[in-house]
């Protein structure tokens, strides 16, 4: 038997919360998505004013972190013509999303969980997805 | 140019809480997705327990009653085969949802958008959603 | 060589006018969908107040009702538990659509279209519909 | 509670005619498609010969101008391999269309829809969504 360690929803609340406070203080509204270890969402949040395709592509990039165990700025990096792995952004109807702003939730060395970010530039992005996993850290480390 | 309104994030976080606190006392965790009144999603969650396929569910339920102005249960008791109605429920690959548990929330005489709730009969999803609904009006007849 | 007779926009446009003008009448916002004899969209209209919902299902009774040369209502009547149709319903991942509302357009004896109304009840979509293709038929016939 | 504005069904038919008669100019029959600020369709037409993918091209593009709050186009110019936007142009089961012919609808500094023309060259198709939205900017400071 498998003995699987999974984001409880009070941990995503914490990662979407530190993911909302780097959006707030850069000044773009950001959707932000949470996934548990298998891919599947744990909780979402559009903030007012993000976009509505970002919807979809913040769920994308979290689950492909989770489910990949790969951030999707490292698909990203690969996903180059003539490299093998060119063409993984469009497995799975195209939910395998290598845009960057996905990042799998790592503790005690295993995915989690991943977190995917989307409103802003990338690189907007990934400095939420980072801001939401240390602000999870920072609790995990205090639990009081 | 037509004006619309539309819930805030804080608005379809009342939503939630009070569809929660329903879900905690009948002690049936549940997914939980709020959308605007256009059917695109504003915030979701997954209490810890609650089940995967309702993470769909949810959502399609919030997305049916906001986006055709209609409670899912409404939708249920009239499609029956013989019925005109019969075969909405397949409609838009399926997101059309006519299962109970999806309520459109109105302000004012407008939908503004809508709730869905998955996991426990429709019965209980119907309780949680109006709770929801019953949780937020209350917050904005005592605006502080 | 097959020679093929094909609704022209200015004749889709004369469909929607009917229509639109019924929709008014009866005092119900309608979604309404055009398309040619082979199921593919001619011309779609949105009034200001018809449901979002309703945009992909006006579209799937037209195309159901051109590409399959048959009314969606009577699809309706046949698709009943026992019947060797039902389960049509959800065929081509639900495009074919069986809520009453899609009529075939027939000139001279051949199907040239297809008109789909969605937002009222499916006897008001119905009406609406009929309306659309009596003012083609009219003004066909009055070529001026 | 958020307050949006949001196309007309007017305003979009006014944003079809000035696409329309550039089309008609540069004699290159087109797929027109209006959304509005959350992507859902408003009104589209396809012009006599214009292309069978173009009918779902057209609406891609609006869809995306508007709920993206971006021009198809800088995403093109984005969307290379090596950047770290690339792939964006998979998301959404591909409907996030990165192809030159799509634009916002922007009135008061808001989006309030968008506008996708497909059937041409992406610069032909830029060139006609360009005129309908100037078109429709004209009516809107001459409303009589």
């Amino acid at each position: 038997m498998l003995t699987i360690n999974r984001l409880s929803q009070t941990e995503a609340h914490l990662l979407i919360e530190g993911a909302r406070r780097k959006a707030i203080e850069i000044e773009v509204p950001m959707c932000i998505a949470i996934v548990d270890e298998s891919g599947n969402m744990i909780s979402f949040d559009r903030m007012d004013g993000a976009k509505i395709t970002s919807i979809t592509i913040a769920q994308d990039k979290a689950f492909t972190a989770a489910a990949a165990r790969k951030a999707t700025h490292e698909y990203n990096a690969a996903c180059v013509p003539g490299n093998l792995v060119f063409g993984i952004h469009t497995a799975i109807g195209g939910r395998l999303c290598v845009v960057g702003g996905g990042l799998p939730v790592v503790v005690d060395g295993a995915v989690v969980g991943g977190i995917g970010l989307s409103s802003g530039s990338p690189q907007q992005d990934m400095e939420c997805a980072e801001a939401g996993i240390a602000y999870l850290e920072q609790h995990l480390s205090n639990p009081r």
